[in-house]
């Protein structure tokens, strides 16, 4: 909540009547939707999108223009109405078939289905910290990018959030460091409406929210009236002044407003208004029109895209002096930001790291192979920007050339202290933005913190790389509480995730070098804290980890039997073969550090890895059932389906039965 | 951060070198843990343990005891000394054994290990929500027991946080509640000692913490020296004096304070001090015994047991006396709260409930026929505490006898808005304090943000009962944000917690049953949006459900196939079982709504249930992988492995497949 003083209505007219109209008919049409929050921000995005809001609908790709976040996703349709009033290519047919199925117009606004979606919102309280991430992302390639005179990158971030937003725990991670990170270019809007789909919130949200945002820092204006185009031009007037802090403009409006009957009550939330109040609201706006019919003045009057070619024009303008004064910081934001490519010989660098580390043939910890592949692949990568939930020392995400990202904007590495759910979903605003490739870390337990960002960045098809180090009961003493088990099993289960989990150094750079390659997805690379030893392979061997399993080490003689591991457990699986060996029993060690990228090989490439026929083996410390897939009810999987126990690492191993032993037990169980 | 007055160091003594020496005695032993932490807080503990807390070591689960919690749970040194030299069973043996295997006094504190540990803490920012979720049930049950001249209920929270609980999230969430709720009885200690493991705050945690705290509504006592114990002392008795709001003591602290060359600095937060640091560190607090030994006076000078066998004394005295006064409260107060015992006469009301559900056959969603059971159930069971996070009305919660829980106390619902870790955890909170049965409700998707309260619930083995509704692409409109696919199998994955997804009116009622009556363990129950059909079963079908898996429809003649179902797909395998019946095919359909709890089952049942050599096709509305487990590499699962999308929900599952002709063709394919 905000403050007591009441919301002024607003003074109807026919450019915000469009956005009520659209929403109020497009819900009633679907039979679903959420026409409360549209009508109740309708003078708010008037004035942002009319007056501020720097775009070009013709391109909405245009690396300069403003962002905007509908953090309160639910209010899709406002969003809708906006991208088809001012031009970008969302006809009104589109409108019409909104929540139905292959529409540009879901349920609530999905990165990549219409133009100007910036991201996926609806899971609450994840839009505002994308929006963190933009405008921080804003800030360190303005800090790296421009030259006096030259400031080729200078746009702002705009977000609308509500109170669900603000409940949520990921809000205050996420405002709390826009406040440390001082990010002047972000303005909030919150619609104190005072109503969340249980009711009047007076019951469960009372916080003194501008209170709270003030002591994170941000400049906070109070008792905006929302529906008065002049209090909110005037607000906005006072957060461009401020190039320091972020600013909330806390704004009073009355949900569902223009509804006669129903404004102002959770009825206009989350449900079609139904005919006779849109009939009763028809008349109480002043808005003539049938359903999806804008008059050509309306139209006239929102048509953002004369105005956003000349803002482009300007751009390109500027661009193109920039590239004369400054050719090589100019080519470099070209391939980063404008195309979004990686470095034209990054296949060549790849291979030659690849040799140095194969050459060295260390035995280390994968977290530490991590380190070395960052170390190495950096260095070529400027668009890289680290960071880690504070465990920079444990999860070993710091590099010779990180440089802290402070309030100036400088550098690309964030420390986000203990924020795992901020993190990532600022992660997932900073990909979104783009010029930049974000990792971030945390322990692989702690993966669970931001669970459901990781998930957003895989349905949003983003590059972001979660580095998630402490993998298994190997992180030993600090206990069940901190010990994976089902963790990497679960991260497997999200549809576009690639898990990897690797078991020495080169498999560890190779998984970095698939995951920075891979722009289609976020990849979760999952690292030992203990020591791994070297595997040695052919060249035919290091090729095929990108193929995500492949034969580490084939049987001498005549396979009887197929051993699978991953990270950790591969060295069991070695030790086995050879135990086995020594009693004539010859087996395939095949290493699978992705079961992703495996399942995605074909068939005959996958058959050719595990020949039909042959009893397998699965072995990897943690969750079993999904390893069914690949061993088959014949099968035996070695892992745990229990909580830890605080105890170095070596015991755990032995007490829970994962060792080389039980291997070799079970493969003779199941030749016998 | 709180503020900027620096903290003044220790007066030392014997009293709190004894938790000096013990912490960083210990951590050396170990070879690696937290001193920073304990030797930090020395003084507050000193001061709040000898002077305020009420308890009787000799009786750890004596009621009307006070609940202390260290949300810093890193700093487990602190609490097993404390519970050491007040005379709890912890005897120096264990404290020798810190870290290692089977011992009581594992990295963090764990629930159940050692006597007197009140819940697990060390993934941050969850102990303080526990901690808030104890203070709501003392506040429920005192206003549901409690009678003019006796208070039978009426102790104390006190929590322990730093800066890394109040940077999580869930913070905000549980504190925001907290103050709500006005909880007076609970009491945080902040340890302000401007260090987390990356060092320094001051470039990730600029909050001014005293004002967010006082926006959320809690006194807030700032500055408070945190070595001076008369400092602490008058906070305490500032807190005590406000009956109606939290309140926060942020304290000054010097992080490892006692070791002279590392306190203050990140290099105590986390590792041994070293020999040469912790023999200066002796020399420096005046500390002259060996590792490991307490001086008998010392050990005199911190015994609570006299003490708290008074305070048990006088409480079973005042129980008495209310026992003589109001027999009946006090007998529900012995079964709820002393005894943890569900009514005797429950087996006879569940069976009653089961046959009038049964004999309804309904057709709705199960989303309406767990709230059935609750309606059936919860008159039943006062204990029943429900909650949903701004989802009542969609998940279905609320019943006719609920009474929502507000600043007085009384109640039996409570409104968590949007705040589903805050909820999980405080729901923990809640059934560790005892006496009540809470139940806690989301959309199944949104269980993602409360995921790690999820596991330390399963990893506690709290009867916590976990309501998610919307549990698969029948949810609709909303769309890929909001449509599970991979959480059903998710949740399955977390060891010890029991999922269940029935397919109607009777398995609902059935799953509730069980979850009510597992004392041992959590339970999340997944319900559908969409109407689902009842389907007739015998008396014997009935009792197996509680099996988890069992024969819901047998082949006609002779199976050639087992199709497994759980959920909203039970139909599908009906319709199929008949339209390859029509085929002369004969199947059997098996439902699992549990597969937990079918796993549990011995290999006989399983075997009955799933008879080897029978191909199997297992078909639910999301990830496939588990399913391999029942169906083998020849089996056939038809499921859903990309993320969904918004549109109705028939055309959706027809869209993906998930359709009872699918299943049919999937038979076919495996029995030619």
């Amino acid at each position: 909540m905000s403050s007591s003083s009441a919301a002024q209505p607003p003074v109807f007219n026919p450019i915000t009547g469009a956005i009520r109209a659209l929403a109020m008919d497009a819900v009633q049409q679907a039979g679903s939707g959420h026409p409360g929050a549209p009508m109740g921000m309708a003078e708010i995005a008037e004035v942002l999108w009319r007056r501020h809001l720097k775009h070009n609908p013709a391109n909405p790709r245009w690396a300069d223009r403003d962002r905007f976040v509908l953090s309160n996703g639910h209010g899709s349709m406002l969003l809708y109405a906006l991208l088809h009033l001012t031009g970008y290519d969302l006809p009104i047919e589109e409108l019409k078939r909104f929540r139905q199925l292959h529409s540009k117009t879901p349920g609530h606004p999905e990165y990549g289905y219409a133009p100007g979606i910036e991201t996926t919102t609806g899971p609450l309280g994840q839009g505002i910290a994308n929006a963190v991430g933009m405008a921080l992302a804003e800030k360190v390639l303005a800090a790296e990018f421009n030259r006096p005179g030259h400031t080729i990158v200078d746009h702002r971030t705009w977000v609308f959030v509500g109170d669900g937003c603000l409940m949520e725990g990921i809000s205050h991670e996420a405002c709390s460091l826009a406040g440390t990170w001082g990010l002047g270019k972000l303005t909030a809007f919150y619609d104190d409406n005072g109503i969340s789909i249980d009711g009047h919130v007076e019951g469960w949200f009372t916080d003194d929210t501008p209170k709270r945002f003030e002591a994170y820092g941000w400049q906070v204006i109070r008792d905006v009236q929302g529906h008065d185009p002049e209090a909110i031009e005037a607000a906005i007037a006072q957060a461009r002044a401020d190039a320091t802090r972020p600013t909330l403009i806390c704004c009073k409006t009355v949900i569902g407003a223009g509804a006669p009957n129903k404004q102002g009550s959770h009825d206009v939330h989350g449900a079609p208004l139904g005919a006779a109040e849109i009939a009763a609201a028809r008349e109480h706006i002043g808005w003539t029109h049938p359903p999806f019919e804008i008059p050509a003045d309306v139209h006239a009057a929102w048509d953002a895209r004369a105005n956003g070619g000349v803002h482009e024009a300007n751009w390109n303008t500027k661009f193109a002096a920039y590239q004369a004064a400054f050719p090589e910081p100019a080519a470099e934001f070209k391939r980063r930001v404008l195309d979004g490519e990686l470095p034209s010989d990054w296949p060549q660098h790849v291979e030659a790291v690849l040799a140095r580390i194969a050459d060295k043939a260390e035995t280390i910890a994968t977290r530490k192979a991590s380190q070395n592949a960052i170390e190495a692949f950096a260095p070529k990568l400027p668009e890289l920007i680290g960071g880690s939930a504070d465990l920079a020392g444990s999860n070993l995400t710091l590099w010779s050339g990180a440089r802290g990202v402070g309030r100036t904007g400088g550098g690309n590495y964030i420390h986000y202290g203990v924020r795992e759910f901020g993190m990532a979903a600022i992660g997932n605003g900073i990909a979104l933005h783009g010029g930049l490739i974000p990792y971030t870390a945390t322990f692989l337990m702690f993966s669970e913190y931001a669970r459901n960002a990781l998930r957003m960045s895989a349905l949003m098809k983003l590059r972001q790389i979660f580095v998630f180090t402490h993998d298994s009961i190997g992180l030993g003493e600090d206990g069940p509480t901190h010990q994976p088990v089902e963790q990497t099993a679960t991260l497997r289960l999200i549809p576009g995730m690639d898990v990897w989990r690797p078991c020495d150094t080169v498999e560890s750079a190779l998984a970095w070098a698939c995951a920075i390659e891979r722009a289609t997805g976020p990849s979760s690379l999952c690292f030992s804290r203990q020591n791994l030893p070297f595997q040695p392979r052919t060249a035919a061997q290091v090729a095929a980890i990108r193929r995500g399993g492949y034969v580490l080490s084939d049987a001498a003689g005549e396979a009887r039997a197929v051993v699978i591991a991953t990270g950790s457990e591969v060295a069991l699986a070695m030790a086995a073969q050879k135990a086995l060996a020594d009693e004539g029993i010859s087996v395939r060690v095949v290493s699978m550090p992705s079961t992703n990228v495996f399942d995605r090989q074909d068939a005959a490439y996958r058959a050719q890895v595990l020949p039909a026929g042959l009893p397998r083996v699965a072995v990897e410390a943690g969750s079993t059932d999904g390893w069914y897939k690949y061993v088959g009810l014949e099968g035996r999987v070695i892992g745990l389906d229990r909580f830890g126990e605080s105890a170095p690492a070596g015991e755990l191993f032995k007490y829970f039965g994962i060792t080389a032993d039980a291997v070799v037990q079970a493969v003779k169980s199941l030749i016998q």
